[in-house]
């Protein structure tokens, strides 16, 4: 594409770690441009360099330390000539934000969980579910512009780790999960509590883990999306990690695996990202280690090539089959493959789909 | 019990986490008197205090500090007036030396894999399987003494969580563990690997959950031990935690249990150690904390009274229901009920139904 | 002293960390009463159970628990009987509201820094400064009542390791600090900015350890105290340490110390509060650990005989000695003898000197 | 230089940390070629990518997954057409094998303790002590070979701090460390021993620094190197930190610095490597941040630039002036620019000196 035609783009809320990945991923972006950076009021007006206290991987990009921060509006966004807003919300801000920008004709790609369950907006995982991209047409239909969600970052890792048991039938999914603490935010948990602790809990988590990897993996039908119909059970709790949500998973499949064949499911896999080579798919979504003990968080977490993907393939290990039930362990990179990355991601599937004009 | 009749006891591998552990619950122990301490060839002739780095709870009992360290034979055993082993063995020497302490005519009760699965010996948690210890009338017959093992430190928290909630009908266990680094002794594991990182792998762990959770929840006949007839799928994980094994469980039963009837199951748990008054027993087996946000290893690790059974109580917390299927999370102290604290109350059962000479 | 005529106290800011350090010390006190408990609006009217997440070592006492906050104001606490004030108030509400308390006639023992460079308050540590308490009898004159500060957690460790050394003469200390992530309080420090790092900032420390240990070795004339005078040198980092203030200090001394004399003058060293027995005060100020890698936070932390003084001692390690230089590590429990536990101790002095009615 | 003639090089010790250090500095050098790896007799005839368990940034570079471990003679390497050995052996290993080396007429460059206080060895740091090179002229009259020792990883920091200030007159330097856990190799420490803790003791660290800070920055002359006349007094510690050694430093000054003046001579410092456009040497080898809390081994480890020179650079941070006395944070990369990163330097500075045969 012609890097003097790249679609303008912004990202709201751009000082926190989802809002600075996606920075990242756009700063040097092929087809999109970084336009505009949206933060909270007591930032507006500031540089970004003064505004966000980057805490992600490498030197904050030299494009964006000169951008100010402005105020989030559908108004100043169109006039900017802005396209696509990437959400990086809090939930709060987010449901009547993001509204307004799909009312303004814009293509929003979410990170917010505040319309995930709508029923016209897909959660989109692009290996997974690149069909429900279609629902959008009714959103354009209805308010000139559309949201697409990603799901929430453990549901990331869960639903692309099952598409590719499939064919095996999903019969009940229980997973446990060791959630990083970048995973609350940059300031969302307390040394104090979290310090040589395992904490057993992480609001509503469980639930979205459940609910939305069962949209993810629906079915598409005229009267909208049908749940996967398999049961998941989650137990989420966080642990003193910094980056990358490890799982624990064993799932009930409707037939017996031969040895090899759940593995060869996974390593195999490919889906519509790499067969339309977009920019941030990694080549192998699903990455499969032979050793006894990964993925293991600090030695995985940035896995996935080529360099603009590295953070968007989860990582599955140590598989064991004990009849019907298969168990591994899997690991994604949180705020990129679960945020940030997914995000910008379904936002490639959206251009290259001619959902988005060029 | 008249504390001149207390009678004599020895450790095994006094000088290891486990060891200490023993130490700490035996100094003054009403029933039993820390009367010998051995451990590895190059600890032989030291002052326990020269030869342990203490690094349990609490400081080293002044009676340990002076002892001095004995090689570990059956006849020194005997001839010390020693009728008790506990034994803190590394696997590889525990089953020789156990078998030979056994063919004394010791009662020994063994904190290491070794007789785990030989088919005379119980693997006893007395909350759980009081009725298996008839099996050591067997040994008894056999080779004069006898060996009651205690359970994987991850299976002694699962089975005693599962235990009440057997009326139910249990049909199928699946389990994600955070266990501490403790479990794997006091050098077991380097620092390098585990901060700041999960590491998914233990070695034999998963299989010893699975087994020996079967096997203590099994059934005695004329024939042995028939495990319990549920599958138990276990991930198992090490966590930057100091001590405390976290377990995310979720069960599937044979009925669905009314609203609060399964939290009831855990409250209202008793079994014979509580109903003998056994000195290490907990006043109640299963805690069920009702914050959301527990258990934590931190938090409730020492979980238990009176005193001396503190780390003797299982905390059971989060309790979710989905149908047929519980979840809940479960804290195990990993060296005190998953190891030490649980031979302990062995001993004391044994002593109580008349297995041991007073 | 008779328990029916038992003092009452109040503690301010009873819900935060340093408060629930003074419920725990105060709650089976010989000589002081846990009669009432502040914190903040949103707290008031709750139990203390409701209130206050528990976390120092221990289960929140009995008597605590059904205790209600009620709002801090110098009537509420005259018309309960209460004369003794223990503050761990925020550094912005304690100005006030301290100085409130003594003009109405109430001895404060502070934790918080407002008042501690008063002309008339005392920063106080009984083993080093006793004397110091005679200022009060100004403030009485003016005021009514009278505020005693203590001294920050890191300076309390280093003024008490200092004053053993004073024969020596005192030309120069440098200390470079490892500060435990209790020391920001519960919710101080975030989880992402900590983790497997170190801070080497913390919000005007280095100015108070400066400041504050040359108050309290200085010298009570008529005019004041004069501050000591040696120039002091601090570098304060927050290390993901739970509990503990550990110190590297170099000393320059008047004089060449004999080989073994630094040490004995730590082991020897004895003060007013062992002198008088106060409850509080540990047997010995400054334990000397003879171990190659001591003092540990976590091993060394609840230092301190008997069970009511645990946390009030010190631990000094590693002497090491080059010409006039003096070097050595020193551990102080910042929420015990950094804080709670030396206002306690200050309130037994005052009471033992005639300052506050029995 | 024509890379079909880049020079033989060694890795001696190549599967641990420093090790692997080197392995990826020397895989795509411009003027070296890896060509052979040693490692220990068990490791040997295994590929490189069996016997090391890569844990250095980025992936183990294809060139060195299929090298053979060899053993380390001198012979062998003299017959592969190695000219220079790089050193990370074990310090027991290191004496006898790098003289070896030396009088089989190889460059050594080691991050073995074992030589660096010989008289004719130079403790080298090229920005801090170019012309200490000249003293292998002396070795190689007398032994064919030579060997150049890089310092103690803190020291390496401390001097290369340090010696931007020399122009003010360093009268007396105390410095404190806390230093990462890779600092004693990948299984040097064990997890339960620091795990949220503190250990005040790395074996004969304190007199690594005290001894080699005074080498490097000492004089040479016609009898040798006159340490530099200022006493270092070191304490060291163990941090729970994964790579990056802080220190706080307090250096008594011979003349008050003005009050931009030390910041000034830390940022404008440059030296012999800058000079001679060394591959491996950081553009600024002192980097000064002006946040208030930096720096932080998480943060900072990785400075310098351009890409090679990642990790080569030292962060200061935090200065304090108190009339002659500086005071600041500082941190080094402690298996970069502590270790292999030095080695590497060194011997660009070897070969451009004319000292190794192009």
């Amino acid at each position: 594409m012609n890097p003097n035609r790249r679609i303008k783009t912004a990202v709201l809320g751009a000082t926190g770690l989802v809002g600075q990945e996606f920075v990242r991923l756009l700063a040097d972006h092929p087809w999109f441009e970084l336009a505009l950076l949206t933060a909270s009021a007591r930032s507006t007006g500031l540089r970004y360099a003064e505004a966000a206290a980057w805490a992600v991987p490498g030197e904050m990009p030299r494009l964006a330390r000169a951008m100010e921060i402005v105020p989030c509006s559908a108004r100043l966004l169109s006039e900017s000539g802005v396209r696509i807003a990437f959400s990086a919300l809090p939930a709060a801000a987010a449901r009547g934000v993001e509204a307004g920008l799909r009312a303004g004709g814009l293509a929003v790609f979410s990170n917010a969980g505040a319309h995930r369950m709508d029923e016209d907006v897909p959660v989109l995982i692009p290996e997974a579910n690149a069909d429900h991209l279609g629902l959008v047409r009714r959103q354009i239909a209805s308010h000139g512009g559309f949201i697409v969600a990603n799901s929430n970052c453990t549901a990331s890792g869960l639903a692309l780790a099952l598409k590719p048991l499939e064919p095996f039938g999903i019969r009940t999914v229980v997973v446990a999960s060791y959630q990083a603490i970048s995973g609350a935010g940059r300031r969302g948990l307390s040394a104090f509590d979290i310090a040589a602790n395992v904490v057993p809990f992480i609001a509503d988590e469980e639930e979205k883990v459940e609910r939305e990897s069962r949209k993810v993996l629906g079915r598409l039908d005229g009267a909208g999306i049908e749940p996967a119909p398999f049961a998941v059970h989650a137990g989420c709790a966080r642990v003193p990690v910094r980056f990358g949500h490890l799982l624990s998973a064993t799932v009930e499949l409707g037939r017996e695996p031969a040895p090899a064949e759940a593995e060869e499911a996974f390593v195999s896999f490919r889906s519509a990202p790499q067969d339309l080579g977009l920019p941030t798919a990694p080549e192998r979504p699903v990455i499969v280690r032979p050793e006894e003990d990964r993925p293991q968080p600090l030695r995985d977490v940035h896995a996935g090539s080529p360099e603009r993907a590295q953070g968007m393939a989860v990582t599955v290990g140590r598989l064991r089959r004990q009849g019907r039930f298969l168990s591994f362990f899997l690991l994604v990179h949180n705020t990129v493959r679960g945020a940030a990355g997914t995000s910008v991601l379904n936002a490639e599937l959206a251009l290259r789909r001619g959902l988005i004009a060029p």
